[in-house]
């Protein structure tokens, strides 16, 4: 038998030895030893808890000798007795483990009460409700959590108790109540046990021990800690904390309350919290009583109200984070019973966080590292205002983030049928959704659905669209028959407003006014200091001058993707690009791409102009062109039904001609004649213009022929530039002459010409050649010189295969990583997320979904062999991403920690991005291999 | 200047050095040497050529006096002397480099023959019309090369010539005619040269040696050597043969004739040639008169016959291949002239191969390297019965092999019309063919086009679907309007019959009979000692019983890749595979694909039994379920046409009564009757049941549902396993008892399971688990132990980053190479060869079709990386291909010398593939990097 140390009292034990005493446990000695009013205890060991299960679940001697001890020193520091009559010692025995396991456990109140050390107290509180009151709550959680009766049928007495004397609430029970409560609770505690019930609180005491102590193998516990991964590294073992009892319900000079150290929804400066006078820890819970604002305390209890804002202060010198504290005044004298890391919204962390460095308790890096870029994301939605912020109807899962109101409706056909006719936003409200609803995904604001987590159908499709979505909310019940939607004892019908938060997971009734995203000050504040750390660029994918000027504002570094086919599809421009498509000679293509030249050319003027002195990457034509034809599936009816039924229509045609003619008695056995018209003219107006008709099938058959098996894998990007040589020929000429027209009137000009799909060196030297060309003609003709660089995405895997040869030519690469996703997994994206991703997330086949968390160990390992290649032949080669995942946390430290030079995300992901590249640049481990890739690979990584 | 050797007499020449002498040099000089009776020469070596230019294009001192000493010699050798009027010396002036580069440069002959020499030699031959006629001839070729007089202008004189005695073929004209023929040669050569004609001898010599030179630099030859990348350090420079002139036209005892020493279409081992008494070389080729057989000659001359057998003899035994060479009889005298490998086609390459090592000529060895792999296709596929080959019309590019005979049709359109209509075979005919010409192809036997290369658009598509075609046939023209073609002034009509031969580009008219391919004994050797020679493993790819057993007679040792899904398609199985998809219940599914087992266990079954011993590798489920429904657009118009037109239905059914009620004058004014009763009929019937309108509704539904954006990268392989795993379940089920039930009849099975699609180790481990659970019920259920092997396809990028992880589950690896190019690439197979890869061939931005030959750069790069990090974690992983790349010679090689274990083609390659392999084994170079691989990439090869 080891004789070992396994009690320490709060003024012994290591505040920062979570492993050993457990969080709760620490806690109590950290805030012991900065010398806050915390009740005498001691903490159990974590070790001891090992030992007892070693021991066959039982308290060894030792244990037992020093808890004793710990006793006795209890009784020093309190001047109270454990077990006797005269001052009594009450303690609380409270679980606690390294890591928060909430629920598993539960706290047993007021040990030390029995029959005989009840007088005693009451002969000292002279309070006979009081310790009634006391003892009654002890027997529920002593017979509960001690002896394992079951909860219910020891409640139920309590319920029973309170019919008896015709009253609802607890504190209405009369001592004469309470005591008769108190023998039932004793009698049925003996039919369970067998025996008469202890009264000897020693025994009492080593009994809750060990079934803390038991509560650690049980099947709650057990499961807990399988579900959220906890190993026996991160905790092992439960710690149990006695601590004396001090009491917030011994009359108006007591009170209880929990209070932040900061305001934690505006991350204000000031104690925030609540109080209730005369009232335990539980009645704040319970909702009973409305407790009062802390401030009021000031008025109440000045002193004590003083003494809080110490606390306050000692709290956040030492812990330098917001505290969430719990305290209880025993007749005027405050005790601090717990405190804790505050929970605080986005807004508030960003606040609290600049603030604490202004005052000096955190750095810079600390700053950066606890805003965290999901505390980004919710800013950068629309969300709640704090302010006007209802209490929510339920909640459930946060699946994508933002806030939307909408009126529900619980069907995807009628909801794009409503999209169609009304104006009205609409909420999704499903069980769970499926691959076919996707056309109400399109047709509403937000998704709500009543099971599935955070990798569901609904979740994926959802966050791809970039809609708000909560999922799992699993209070809510459907009847489909009568469209209505129930939560408790509350309806809503289809057609009712609701709001959802998929950042928070909450759900309201009706329209909660949400807050557009603003940068504020603070934000722009601890942005700067992301942009002082970080060594990895960031800039953004922008398509319009709109949108360059915005990315400037959320602090664009440069344009790292403007993508030229939407300037194509912009309504005036459309019929152009179509008539080039469908132009049958190569002079007729030229006139029409000709006339799209001043276009792109003012474009580009005004994006480099908004970007001036910082790079704008314009990536040439992309898609196949098919994208900018009609879908053929409508034209093939169109064409069919212009063609069909000839001999139907000359058949109308002859036939209001003889119902006119025709008797009128006769006029009966023939359909209307206004029918017949109005079927003639449908099918007249159709075929009245044979040339119609013509274009119609001309066009049809042009789709056909561009149309593609697999258009992701098409005709599109260098492909089309090699076949259709002029398209790329007026774009490279449009971007050169803007910028050479910019530079003439003092404009600092960057421009960056990237070459789309490229899959062979062979593919980007003909681009260059032809950039060469016209970059020396636009020279000459405008008699300056236009910087400018070249560059190719690597979104083709044979384009990584090839990096050695394609940095010969280029200036810089960018990842294409949407596409280099596709082609890595080959995985269609929309196929993959509308059809098979989430049950592959469920599964456990895959984590994430790929096209929103960069794939480290298979795509990423190709962007690894790229660099290295791509390096070695130009060592000083830029390289940046400018794929979706650029605008995300984790994939952004990758791309840090393997050598790129830059990000480019959309414009709202510029602060999450600046943020991320900071963290990841305080983070950085050089010479380790990023997280997650197996070391066995043998690849120089640079860094 | 410097004093080199230039000049080397035939006795001196190093018969072995091409880059010095020139390829016709130094076959002279071989040919003096291993005694062969030669005419006596020199040869002016291709360093004299380069100094030549060096010089400022003169011919130095050194080499004029070399050149003189030389023709010392030659007049000491046959007691002649050059430029004397008695007994002169004529002789030949030919041009020849190292590489052959037929029709650059002509010879010269007869020089030495000048008004006064042309007379000694009357005297010596007493034969004025020889000499006159040699005269003519030296006049015409020496005023052509040497003087760079236009031919026409020349060969003009002796048409005239012809004409002025009514004469039409050369010979016929007499002495006076050819002197006054000369007599005109000779003005109108002074009238181009504007000087008198040089009748010097030496000067002649000196002036066609330097024209000879000159032709070197000639666009004609510079093209050529452009065209076939001829770079210096293969010929640099022209050789210059000077040899004494001899006459087979001098008698009846002279002759001149070529000669095989095997027969070049068969391969038998006999003299095979021709020859012509009383002629010289030319009048061969130009077909004046028959030649006789050479077996002819040993009647005419049997001395010289058996000389020329000892020829023969010679030949071979030295240069240990076929040879074809010219001889010529001068008076009884039997010269040599020259002598090359024979060209053989296919059969004959393989028996002279075969043949010649058991002769003891060459070892196994050569023989594997004489024969190629393209000889071999030649052989795999239908070809032209050599035996009836009659003369071809005409001859294109070949572009893909194979022989085939059609009615020619000129119009896509019309071809799939026919091919509807009738029963004869089709060869589409045209200028050349684009995208849009695609189901041309499918109706058509065979391609052929007047434009184009090997890479063009028909080239690259009749490829893909096996078909043969002949290309760039220039000589043809095509009359649209009249369905007519015309070559030269033949005419062919649409609707005629023709044979291409896609292994030649050989065109006929009319239907030549095909021989269709076997093995015969002599291939079957060849095989044999390819199959001991190679290390690489040759499987097949099959899917049914015939197929395997096939497989078995061409020398497969197993399958490696048997596709379920092809049985799924059969048509007693796809309806109920339609009504498994369709299913809304997975108990309906269950009970579908239940009934799916037992067809495809007695598959299964079949193939292990044909494949007695050897593994069978049959890969799960791999198309999206969408292919085996419907096409939707045919569906949509279905629906549409039954829902659309429902008041016109109602119209037109009451008209027939109104129009039998009505009085009959009134009839004229209203459609016949007739007409609009099957009109209505037409509608009715399909509105007739509703259910069958409801039951396409659905269907369409589903077909919309499943239908993919991409389907290539869709929900397919193990996405499906995963999403449906019933449907794997029962294929894995299916083939392990189909493997018990044999291995209980005493039956050696090998099966394999393959999964396809594979992009994570999760995925493959998924599967793993439900074999093994199937394996353990079927060996339990059955009482006995199934050999089983279980591997993954590699055909997903993302496997090839994970391929050290794969390696944990997996007992192989086989290369899916047409997925892999497909996504290497981001190219989708059938768009990328409709449209732009001919374009991408024939601007050499990629030298092949990545679908056809395997892109080692790009894919093979994949491969080696797949390869290495395999075998780091499995070191005795078994690796296999089984892509179509898997019957690619080069690709083969490849193959072997990365490391693979086996490759797995289909069965009509497994002739090639047994041969590459052996061929690659015996060329590989251990240690080296596979040829077109940059060495600067830091990879271990496995060899």
């Amino acid at each position: 038998m080891r004789s070992q140390k396994y009690v320490y009292s709060f003024n012994e034990g290591d505040g920062s030895n979570h492993y050993l005493f457990g969080g709760k446990g620490a806690g109590l000695c950290e805030m012991t030893k900065i010398g806050l009013p915390v009740p005498p205890g001691f903490v159990i060991t974590t070790e001891a808890c090992r030992n007892f299960f070693e021991e066959g679940q039982t308290l060894s001697e030792p244990l037992r000798r020093q808890v004793l001890e710990g006793m006795r020193a209890l009784e020093t520091a309190t001047g109270r007795r454990f077990g006797q009559r005269h001052h009594p010692l009450l303690v609380s025995v409270r679980s606690g483990a390294a890591v928060s396991m909430p629920g598993m456990m539960d706290t047993i109140l007021n040990l030390g009460l029995t029959q005989q050390t009840l007088e005693g107290l009451v002969e000292e509180t002279q309070n006979e409700r009081f310790v009634w009151d006391a003892y009654r709550r002890f027997l529920q959680l002593y017979g509960k959590i001690a002896l394992n009766i079951p909860a219910d049928a020891l409640d139920h007495l309590l319920e029973e108790a309170k019919r008896e004397v015709n009253v609802t609430q607890d504190v209405e029970l009369d001592v004469s109540a309470l005591k008769k409560l108190c023998d039932r609770l004793i009698k049925t505690i003996e039919a369970h046990t067998q025996t008469p019930f202890h009264e000897n609180s020693w025994d009492q005491l080593f009994l809750a021990i060990a079934a803390v102590f038991n509560s650690w193998m049980g099947k709650r516990a057990v499961d807990y800690r399988k579900q959220f991964n906890i190993t026996p590294d991160m905790a092992n073992g439960t710690a149990v904390n006695i601590v004396a009892m001090v009491f917030g319900n011994m009359g108006v000079s007591s009170a209880t309350g929990v209070a932040f150290t900061r305001d934690p929804a505006t991350g204000e400066d000031r104690l925030f919290g609540e109080y209730l006078i005369n009232a335990q820890g539980e009645d704040v819970v319970a909702g009973i009583r409305t407790p009062k604002p802390i401030d009021n305390l000031a008025d109440e209890m000045p002193e004590t109200y003083r003494e809080l804002q110490g606390v306050r202060q000692t709290l956040e010198r030492h812990y330098r984070e917001v505290q969430d504290f719990e305290f209880t005044i025993e007749r005027g004298k405050l005790y601090v019973l717990q405190t804790r890391n505050g929970k605080l919204n986005a807004r508030a962390t960003v606040k609290t966080s600049v603030d604490m460095h202004r005052e000096g308790l955190i750095t810079k890096k600390e700053a950066l590292l606890r805003v965290t870029p999901e505390h980004i994301t919710q800013l950068m939605h629309p969300h709640i205002d704090p302010k006007q912020k209802p209490s929510p109807l339920t909640q459930g899962i946060p699946a994508a983030p933002g806030a939307a109101s909408g009126k529900i409706v619980l069907d995807p056909d009628r909801a794009e049928d409503l999209k169609k006719r009304g104006k009205d936003p609409l909420i999704l409200l499903r069980e769970e959704t499926k691959p076919e609803d996707i056309h109400g995904f399109f047709a509403s604001e937000g998704i709500l659905t009543l099971r599935g987590g955070k990798t569901s159908h609904a979740a994926v499709v959802a966050r791809g669209m970039g809609k708000p979505c909560v999922v799992g909310c699993e209070d809510l019940t459907i009847n489909l028959d009568t469209s209505e939607i129930f939560i408790g004892s509350q309806k809503l019908r289809e057609g009712d407003w609701l709001t959802i938060d998929g950042s928070s997971g909450e759900v309201y009734t009706g329209r909660v006014p949400t807050i557009e995203p603003q940068m504020d000050e603070d934000l722009n504040t601890l942005l700067r200091w992301a942009d002082e750390t970080r060594t990895l660029g960031v800039r953004a994918n922008v398509d319009t001058p709109e949108a360059a000027r915005k990315a400037l504002t959320l602090g664009a570094e440069g344009i790292g993707l403007c993508r030229t086919e939407r300037m194509f599809n912009a309504p005036d421009r459309l019929s152009i690009v179509q008539e080039m498509i469908l132009a049958d000679t190569e002079e007729k293509r030229r006139d029409a791409i000709q006339r799209l030249l001043p276009f792109q050319r003012s474009d580009f003027k005004e994006i480099l102009k908004a970007m001036e002195g910082k790079p704008v990457t314009v990536r040439l034509l992309d898609p196949p062109l098919h994208e900018f034809l009609p879908d053929p599936e409508s034209l093939i009816l169109e064409v069919e039904n212009l063609k069909d039924f000839s001999g139907t229509l000359r058949a109308l045609e002859e036939l209001p001609g003889i119902i006119r003619m025709l008797d009128p008695s006769l006029h009966e056995y023939l359909p209307p004649i206004e029918r017949v018209l109005k079927d003639l003219g449908k099918i007249k107006k159709r075929r009245e213009d044979e040339a119609y008709l013509q274009k119609k099938e001309e066009l049809l058959k042009k789709v056909k022929a561009l149309s593609e098996v697999n258009p992701m894998l098409g005709h599109r990007g260098i492909r089309l530039g090699i076949t259709y040589p002029e398209i790329y020929e007026m774009q490279i000429q449009a971007l050169l002459e803007a910028a050479a027209e910019l530079l003439k009137e003092g404009i600092d000009v960057r421009p960056e010409i990237m070459v789309p799909q490229v899959c062979t060196a062979q593919e980007l030297k003909w681009v260059h050649r032809m950039v060469e060309k016209i970059h020396k003609d636009v020279e000459a003709r405008f008699g300056i010189s236009v910087p400018l660089h070249f560059g190719t995405m690597v979104e083709v895997v044979r384009a990584c295969m090839r990096a050695g040869r394609l940095a010969e030519v280029a200036d810089f690469f960018s990842f294409g990583t949407n596409d280099l996703t596709q082609a890595t997994f080959s995985f269609s994206r929309e196929d993959a997320e509308n059809k098979f991703l989430p049950l592959y997330n469920e599964r456990k086949i895959l984590q994430d979904n790929p096209f929103e968390v960069l794939d480290q160990k298979g795509v990423g390992r190709l962007m690894m062999i790229t660099i290295e290649w791509g390096r070695r032949t130009k060592p000083d080669l830029t390289i940046g991403i400018c794929g979706e995942h650029g605008g995300h946390p984790a994939s952004i430290e990758f791309c840090h920690n393997i050598g790129l030079t830059y990000v480019s995300c959309s414009v709202n992901r510029l602060p999450v991005a600046r943020l991320a590249a900071a963290r990841a640049k305080i983070r950085e481990v050089r010479g380790k291999l990023p997280e997650g890739l197996d070391s066995e690979y043998p690849f120089v990584i640079y860094f």
